[in-house]
């Protein structure tokens, strides 16, 4: 321990957050993409904006996260040109003694690109993956079919939803690259909802305190909503993203500049890094509440409007620089896409690469490394210096009655599995303090999905396409629902003649009606195609389908999309409790009468409780992007480590992409 | 909305902080316990130490939270003794017209007190419960039997263990003196280990940073333990609890003194009241990471220490005031008791006086209630004038095949639902905007329990113990555990011959073997009675029985307690899966051999995941005291709110006894 008394700082000498100046600097340096120079010399520039009193991490620290984020070296030289480089025409070919033995822990996205990378330049890797029947991560399409040979999940079997991931911002470089590369096809993602034309109309409702009220209304007329909240005058007539943005650009002024026609223009890259540095070492202790009661000055009631309209409330403890770069980083002119046929289908693509390599229902328990300095108590007795280096037992799942153990070494390991599920995996000897901390402490957001299938896009429909479709049920019943007289039994459940039969149970019948919602408030038809509607009732986020599915007149809705306390309200619930609810709230925003074509069949995925995810993504806690990040990144002897965690853009397939291509990188070189 | 503008305040105008200002003043008021005047007067004390700049909260809510705190009305007067004597003899009789009709929603201890005070006093009481065969919501226990009907849970059909609430503080008068006067039996529980004469040893381990130390000898000799996480030369020598108490005295300098003997002397009451108020105010918006970082001036490896030996880690972000209260209000010489034959005595003997009036199997979906100032466009058509003023719509759970609908009416209902539950429940017309805001807000927490059964207390064995006892599964076999040389292979789980056979399958084996703590390291035997560990590694918290069951040699470790992030990892797991991963933390503290002892019967329980509780307990939000607790308690027209979320005690239950008395007394006086 002598060595850390060697530290520079008085005040803190021991901080993590000083991670440059304490033990092993060298490696958790580099892992931020710090030079030598960086981590050891006295700041070259000086941080612009005074720190508050009492922070406590250094400038070097907030620079490589800066650095990290904005995906540069310690020149401030982008990394991102000859990452897409790598993935287009591959790493140098290894040769002779220069190929590895490689094992990759974890399929997900990261694991199949760094697999992927190192198995075309000639090394020998194995990819182990814990599910028995699928790659892909948290990339998860509900499908009937598809590599994972899934059973029909909805009612029309051509029908098939997303789990996980399902918008890809074309500002993503990397998974651009790595789609178009593939031959994926994708096509628009319509995150404002489109006319037949396909021009954006943003129809969508906005349903809160009783008020429902269409978004290109809201934006032009505030006040009813925003008083419902009871907000200040001030804010009666001010949009919730307006007053956001109002409260966020200053912070946007370190690193970008509003331009005459009102768009931001970011500064030169260099200026752009220390700018995000100041922002880190200013706010990066910060949750988003305190952010926007202290700095912002909201008011509780103007905290409630924009917290639920923008969807923070539930994140509001979390990092203030978490959300804040979600808030920044893409543009509202960011074009999104999805993936014809399902997001799968480009883990679908790359597994057609590592196919050979891969061994499914191999879950990783036990890892174990040699590091000739690291002298524990701990048995190291499968690995020697001689080699192998990594030793990984595993264990398979039995689903099919037997359960299987399997060992693995190689001279190597990328180590792409979530630190919540790495808590639960013994690795020998005892990792880097950093480390560990950072296993046991980095913060795992919930987020739960709640999908219903319908026989019609309802959504879609006009007045008149309700009627005709209404009156194809049963004569009056059109009438029946604008009076809030239709039965509440249940009986009108899946009754349109295209719902097929059979599919619904009198005991599904049953719970629905017990939950059914009850009002007589009938709204207009929503008339939208894609986009989604936002409400304060428990389903929060409801999301439509861009597109048709071919062949199909149904379609599924997202009827439930929420994350953090909001996921929690969820996760208790079984799954199976989860449908009616979520049609519930459905009901509660485009009125009782979408039950007719409801099928029966929905699907849900609350990702804290996926016992391969682990959670849905690591979303920070207030000061772990000074205190963990490069501790996550560091090398730990033959180990390297990927996985959206280890980029400053956890959650997005970019993360994970740029991760695989870094650690494959490290591998080839290391 | 334009009452609202009459407020005081200018800042904030509409701050549900504010709440003595604002709509539903009188109720809000009432149900915090403030009198008429203290509402809208101007405080007659200011508070002593100034506000921080941003503070939000005024004095009023502070003050009334603190009285909420401290259990005392708008006088300052204590309410527990009125308490008390209602739990003793009952509230006054209703006679005639008097006599009302009630519904009580939830039959956890809040809600089996308030119907069995209500049902004694001649009301009409009906108790509605969700769960198909159970009373008690989180006073759960895992015991063959009971009440309940509960299959076996462990090999040993005499054995059972908790699940939920299982410590109970001398400390905590209202639920002592429940169980008194039911007659419910109680003995002392073993917070901190004791020897054979039950004279406390604190013998337990320490296990953090791969170093392994007694309590006892930690709190001679902290320097190993602490230099393990790096800490500052200042702090090598001080305890952990040391180092948090000398972070909080400043603290409860406001409300207590320390004496002479270092014991802290509460001050009188109504300086108390205000103590606490001036707490509040300072650090009501501020997380426990911000105090210790910003006021206590912690770097980050202290915090580590202390976060990791105190549990205070996984509770970082969340309320200061909340961690606050647990680490201030039971003082060290607090006696801790347990009730024989398990927590689940408690409700059994409740249960005996509400049987005739409770409804099992009965989940309710809407709430209707009559109140003639909300005239929304929510249909209330079930409820009048003239009455009834409250109809709760109801579903079973079709355990045996058909679902049940059933509707309930009442004059007033009592909803003892945990937030977090009621989030799924159509209320109509809507409840007021801060009771709203509640629902959607309050924080719940996650805590997590695996119990694994062994044949033997082998925590309570000697070292010579252990040899006879290991050599009775074969000769020999106690020397190879001492050399790290017994198998690997799963083939010593359960293997001592007073493991019944046939308990643990093949497949249990495997996965058992795979996730094993491999090492050479074994400890001495622990050799405590009660008391428990703690680990840095993914079990946390390790609880032994402070008794033998009786006429049983064997016993059941509550494995692993964990709360928020560190329960998170283990509610990703499916419950098989948690046993092997308990077992192994388990191993890596007290050594592998205790596996010879393991039964193969576990149970565990996720309160988050659990759908009739829906998390843990209400555990706030910075911020959320002042902004939530008037309206979480605030009547709205008919219902009244009573569970351990509206009382300051959440998670205790004497909260939940706290409140159902006040429910009780509101429904009778109101």
């Amino acid at each position: 321990m002598d060595d850390l008394r060697t530290s520079a700082t008085h005040h803190h000498p021991f901080s993590r957050r000083q991670f440059t100046t304490a033990a092993g600097t060298a490696t958790a340096a580099a892992a931020l993409g710090l030079t030598a120079t960086d981590a050891t010399a006295a700041p070259a520039i000086a941080p612009a904006a005074p720190c508050p009193p009492r922070s406590t991490a250094d400038w070097k620290t907030c620079l490589a996260v800066a650095r990290a984020l904005l995906v540069v070296d310690g020149d401030d030289k982008p990394l991102v040109p000859g990452y897409e480089k790598i993935l287009g025409s591959g790493l140098p070919r290894a040769r002779g003694k220069g190929a590895k033995k490689v094992l990759v822990v974890g399929a997900g996205p990261a694991g199949l690109v760094a697999a992927w990378l190192l198995k075309r330049a000639g090394h020998h890797v194995t990819l182990i993956e814990a599910n028995g029947n699928r790659v892909g991560g948290r990339i998860k399409t509900f499908r009937t079919g598809g590599h994972e040979r899934a059973a029909q999940p909805f009612a029309d079997p051509r029908q098939y939803a997303e789990a996980g991931a399902m918008r890809i911002p074309g500002s993503h470089p990397l998974v651009m690259s790595l789609i178009d590369g593939l031959g994926v096809k994708r096509r628009r993602l319509h995150l404002v909802d489109v006319d037949a034309e396909g021009k954006p109309v943003n129809h969508a409702w906005l349903h809160v305190n009783g008020v429902r009220v269409r978004r290109s209304d809201y934006a032009k007329n505030p006040r009813r909503i925003n008083r419902s909240f009871g907000v200040p005058r001030k804010h009666w007539d001010t949009p919730s993203s307006t007053i956001l943005r109002r409260a966020l650009d200053p912070v946007r002024n370190e690193f970008s500049t509003e331009g005459a026609d009102g768009k931001r223009v970011d500064k030169p890259l260099s200026e752009r890094v220390r700018g995000w540095a100041r922002v880190i070492q200013k706010y990066g202790d910060w949750s988003m509440y305190r952010f926007l009661t202290e700095e912002a000055g909201f008011d509780e009631r103007t905290l409630d409007l924009v917290g639920t309209l923008e969807n923070l409330t539930s994140r509001l403890p979390l990092s203030f620089v978490h959300s804040f770069i979600s808030q920044s980083l893409i543009s509202p002119d960011t074009k999104f896409w999805e993936l014809v046929g399902g997001t799968a289908t480009l883990p679908d693509a790359l597994l057609d690469k590592v196919r050979d390599v891969l061994r499914l229902d191999r879950r990783a328990t036990h890892i174990e490394y040699w590091d000739p300095d690291r002298h524990g108590t701990d048995d190291t007795s499968h690995v020697h210096a001689g080699g192998p280096h990594v030793w990984i037992d595993t264990v398979s799942e039995g689903r099919d009655g037997k359960v299987m153990r399997e060992q693995f070494t190689g001279d190597l390991a990328i180590v792409t599995v979530p630190f919540s599920g790495l808590r639960q995996v013994q690795v020998s000897p005892l990792m880097s303090y950093g480390k560990r901390r950072a296993v046991a402490e980095l913060h795992y957001d919930s987020a739960t999905k709640v999908l219903l299938e319908f026989s019609r896009r309802w959504w879609e429909f006009t007045e008149s396409d309700w009627k005709r479709e209404l009156e194809a049920v049963r004569p009056g019943l059109y009438e029946e629902y604008r009076a809030g007289k239709a039965p509440a039994d249940g009986s009108l459940l899946g009754a349109h003649p295209s719902v097929p039969r059979g599919h619904i149970s009198p005991a599904q019948r049953a719970h629905y009606a017990a939950n059914r919602w009850a009002t007589r408030d009938q709204p207009e038809a929503a008339h939208i195609i894609g986009g989604g509607s936002v409400s304060d009732n428990s389903n929060r986020f409801m999301i439509n389908p861009s597109h048709p599915v071919s062949g199909s007149e149904g379609g599924v809705v997202l009827a439930s999309y929420s994350w953090a306390d909001d996921a929690s309200r969820w996760d208790s619930l079984d799954e199976d409790a989860r449908y009616p609810h979520a049609l519930r709230g459905l009901q509660q925003v485009y009125g009782q009468r979408v039950e007719v074509f409801y099928t029966g069949a929905g699907r849900t995925q609350s990702w804290l409780r996926d016992p391969y995810a682990y959670g849905e993504a690591s979303v920070l806690l207030p000061g772990q992007h000074t205190e963990l990040l490069a501790a996550i990144r560091a090398p730990e002897g033959p180990l390297r480590f990927a996985g959206d965690h280890t980029s400053v853009k956890p959650s997005w397939i970019e993360g994970a992409v740029e991760s695989g291509v870094r650690a494959a990188l490290e591998v080839h070189q290391g």
